[in-house]
Parts: C-alpha cells; structure tokens; sequence
C-alpha cells in the first residue's frame, strides 16, 4: 500500500517518514498490518532526499487540486496530514492560512472520499484551538473557542474529518498536539517558536529570546512522543477510538521559567544564561490563550504515553539531536 | 443603510424583513440607530412580493460571487445571514450542504470584508451543532459536536464568523437558535419539520406524522420571538457582546408527547387526535442528537427572552397565522 505524508519536508513530518520506512508496516484501510510499497512526502520545498527506493517526494501546494490527486491514489490507505501554515504567519498573512490551512484539508479530503475506500486520515490538530478563560487543566469536553486564525482553521479541520469519518468518507483521526519542544533547526514562524529556541540556541551556544513572561505555562511534547503517538493513534482500531475522533495527547505542563531551570540542570546553569526576557505582546496574547495542561484520561487509556517531564525533553533532544552535531559542554 | 436578509424568501426571513420594515430604523455599522433606506431580501426563488418601495427582491444562489457582490455593496451595514439547505437535505446531499451553507458563508463573509467599513453579520446557527451525549440542560460552555453535516457547517460557520469578528472584518453575532415552531405553509426538508407539522396539519385538519418517540425532548421557539431576538441581537453593542460571539437563544423544552398534549388543551383533543406516531429512524436520530434544553443565562441577561411554554407558542400561531385563513373550530 501507499502512505502519504503532508509537510513530509518538515521537520516532523520528515522524522515520522525515517521512522514509518524503519517499521516497514502500517495498519492499512481495513486495520491489518500492511507493507508500505511508497511512502509519499509532499511538501512546498523538497527535503533533504532519503535514500529509500520506497521514498517518492513530491513537491506542490495542498491547495493545488492536481497536486493532491497525484499524491493520493486508489492504493494510498494512510494519509498523514501533517501540512499547515503555522499560527504566526496564519495570523499575519489571513488569506494564505484559509488556503493552506481550511481549503488545503478540504481538498485532501474530497480526494480521499472520491477514491471511495475509506483511508486512514491523520490530522494533526493544536492547543491552539482553545482559548478564552481556561481552567489549569482543561477537560476534554472543553468547548474550542480559538483566539488566532490557525486555531479557527484547525477547529474547522477537526469538525471536517470528525463529519466525512461520520459520513463513511474516511476513517478520519484528529490528534491535538502539544506544542512540540525541542525542534531541531532554525526559528520558523509559529507563535511557539521560542518554545524550541530557548532550549536550542543556548545549546548552539547562541542567545535566545523568550518573548513571554516567565510564568506562562506551556503544554509540551517531545518530537519523539509525538512521532510514536501519530503511528499509535493512526494504528488504533475504529471500534477503540469510537465516535469521537479527536484525542488530545499528552505533555507536559511547564512554565516558561522552569524550561529555562530545566535547560540549567540538563545543560548547565552557564548554557541557561543564554536566555534573555523580553515580552513580545502579540506572541504573549497568542501563545498565552493556549491550555497550559488538559486532560488526558482518555488518551491514556488508549495506550498514549508522554514525556516524563521537561528535564526528559531536554535530554531526549540532546540525544537524538544535539548528539549527532555537537558534543555538549555541560 | 441598505440591509441583506439572505433566505429572504423564507418563511422567517421574509418576516424578520416586514418587522424591520415597520420599525423603520436598526442600529448600523456604527451602533447607532440609522434609516433603512433599501432592504434586500435574496433567496433562491422569489417570493411573496412586499409592496414596499424600500424593498428590493433578488433571486440567485449565496454560492455565486456575483450575486454576493449584487447583494452587499459599500451602504449595505447590516446583513441577516439566514439562508441554509436544511438538515435533512444537507445530509442527503452533502456537496450542496457543503456548497451553499460553508462555501456561501465564507463568500458573504469574504464580501463583507472586501468593503472595508464591518457591517454587523448575523449568522443563524442551531441546536444541530451539539450531539453525543449531552446533559439534560446544555451549560453555556459545552463543547459542539454535531451529529449531521448540517450541524458540522453550522458549527464551521460560528468559527468563521467569530474569527471574521476577533480579526475585525465583520462586526459578527452568531445566534444560535432552538428548533422554530410553529412554522407556517408546508412540510420543508428538515429533520425537525415534523416540530411544526404535528401541530399545523392538525389545526388544518389534516393528519400528522410524529416520526420521534413520544419522549423526544425538543428545544423550540415560536417564530414571533425568533425575529424578536434577531433584531435585538443585531441591536446589541460590541461591548456588550465582548469576544464570545455566539448566544445560546432562549426556548421552550418540551417533549413531542407533550407538544401534542398542549395542542389539545389549545385546540381540543379531537384535533390532537390527527397526529399519528411512526418512528423514522433517521430523524430519530438527528433529532434525537440535539439538546432538549440549553442554559440561557448569558441571553436573559442581555434582555433576550423565550415563549412562556408550549401552550403559548400554539396560542402566537393560532393568532398570527392560523386565524387569518381559517377561523379555529376548537
């Protein structure tokens, strides 16, 4: 069978491709294991290339019909949509965000339903989606009330694949994700950005800015939990998930303060130093309407499991990451 | 001012548009009351003509650019967004649902920020955004999780609505709004229409058919205090209104069984006696996803208000529109 990965150049998207070719199977349309003939990357750049004969990349826009049908075909079983304008720039440039974001999903969605059996949709949804007052710990029968644009278009994904999975269209799964700490490479334009680069930069040796006050809670997740959750959930049976097809997955609540306290007792207090404090209000406003913390009751009992805590985070990226480019002074 | 009434034609755009006629005056873009000098109702079909030189009929599909672009010009401040394929016909057919009750939204939302100067926007949502299991009364803060495509591009229109607000494209209200009843002339293709054929037909004396079990509770609203309400939430300031967009409207909960015994104790028992019980599985249901009651606490307090009960609501119809045809034999 085939499997397709959206933003498959990203740097998730990428990682979970790596980690697909390495288990060689997937629960295919009908829930059995199946060996993957092609995995598709689909990104707006091409990636580094991956040396698998398996590998097709395909370069084009979500928003571009002809991309779509050559990247989903009758033997393609598992989608992975991972592809989206980040919170930033969504806010910032409105249009783009609705294309990519809103009539991009739909588009992949109408080709999934014209092929007529039923793949497996992953859609990777965000806390960005709740907003207003929020409790410590939101429930999961929380009302979505998003205060940023890619918030509103991930909660009108959701409400997308939650109705063509009603309608029979696809087996859709919507998982809402933490932000995800600690992203290897540079600053991109998401709101969160600073959530990777504050641990990043000060490991590079390099100042980082944190542009929220101290106290700001976030709710994090490692790269490699959420790799193992999107194959989790995307390999759960229809029957498990039942009705409702979104899950919020777990992570950590941490404040921006103690990401930083972390980073000083993982890396060393010289390598924290790097941090400086210097409010950005539109990031602020953004960022600080996100749950620090939901429930993850049902996630758990669905066999989703994430990080220990945020020392776990900085060390599994100093792992799998840093490792790799640059022993570690601390 | 010129204000839009889309779905014009029906039944309750068409009364929503003489109520507004008569009063003559309704708070424009800025809040302050202004001169209606032109009312354009829009609907697929013409109807009833309105011998009124302030009115102006179009007739054309909100899915249509050039007919949004006819419909809203830079005078237009206020615009009634009632048009929608109903429930029922939004499930059979899910393109046109998608098409006229997403894809038209998002055009007459387009167009109104096109015009630069945030006319207000009313946009009619409903019960059908809930579903799953759900309390007897709906808090305020319950999170939507509809059980129809109906519902699903309702819920999609409350989002887009809200971020057209929060970004300031639109000066949005979203009402959403317990099932109408009683509705006047005939059966129409939504899930709910038995609501007001179980009590219209027999008045006419004619036969019924109630295709919910007995027990079915419903959220209803006579259309007397519907446009009652649209009008006094296109009057609300933004203030009052503050971000949260969307208003739970006030209504009556009452189950089918008791629907029809308030038919009798108004009209008498031999006219309660021509409606027949025949489940209908698939409206069961739909129907039977939808509260039996929600809370009005945030509407009460911003003056909103419901019918006394049942009895009440078959009284306004029994006055407004049954007494002008026929004189009530009971």
């Amino acid at each position: 069978m085939k499997v397709l990965i959206t933003g498959g150049a990203g740097f998730l998207g990428r990682r979970l491709g790596l980690k697909i070719l390495e288990r060689g199977t997937l629960a295919g349309a009908d829930g059995r294991p199946r060996t993957i003939d092609r995995l598709t990357l689909l990104d707006v750049a091409a990636g580094e290339a991956i040396d698998d004969a398996r590998v097709r990349t395909l370069v084009g826009d979500i928003g571009d019909p002809a991309i779509m049908a050559d990247a989903i075909d009758a033997e393609t079983e598992v989608v992975f949509h991972l592809a989206a304008i980040v919170s930033g720039q969504a806010e910032a440039d409105f249009d783009l965000g609705m294309r990519i974001n809103l009539d991009g999903s739909r588009l992949l969605l109408e080709r999934c339903r014209a092929l007529g059996h039923r793949p497996r949709v992953l859609f990777t949804s965000s806390v960005a989606v709740f907003g207003g007052v929020l409790p410590t710990v939101v429930p999961e029968d929380w009302p979505v009330r998003p205060q940023s644009s890619y918030g509103a278009q991930k909660a009108i994904g959701e409400l997308l694949l939650s109705d063509y999975s009603r309608k029979g269209f696809v087996d859709g799964r919507v998982t809402r994700l933490p932000t995800i700490s600690v992203r290897p490479g540079r600053p991109n334009k998401a709101a969160s950005s600073f959530a990777s680069g504050i641990i990043r930069e000060p490991l590079n040796g390099e100042a980082a800015v944190c542009p929220v006050p101290p106290g700001t809670r976030l709710w994090l997740l490692s790269p490699r939990k959420a790799i193992e959750a999107l194959i989790a959930v995307q390999e759960l049976s229809s029957d498990r998930l039942g009705d409702d097809r979104v899950l919020n997955l777990p992570g950590v609540s941490v404040s921006a303060a103690g990401m930083v306290a972390a980073l000083g007792r993982v890396a060393g207090e010289e390598v924290a130093a790097w941090v400086r404090w210097e409010e950005d209000a539109t990031i602020t406003r953004i960022v600080g309407s996100w749950p620090g913390a939901w429930n993850t009751d049902r996630a758990t009992a669905l066999g989703l499991a994430g990080d220990k805590d945020f020392d776990a985070i900085v060390q599994a990226y100093v792992e799998d990451d840093l490792a790799a480019h640059r022993p570690l002074a601390g």
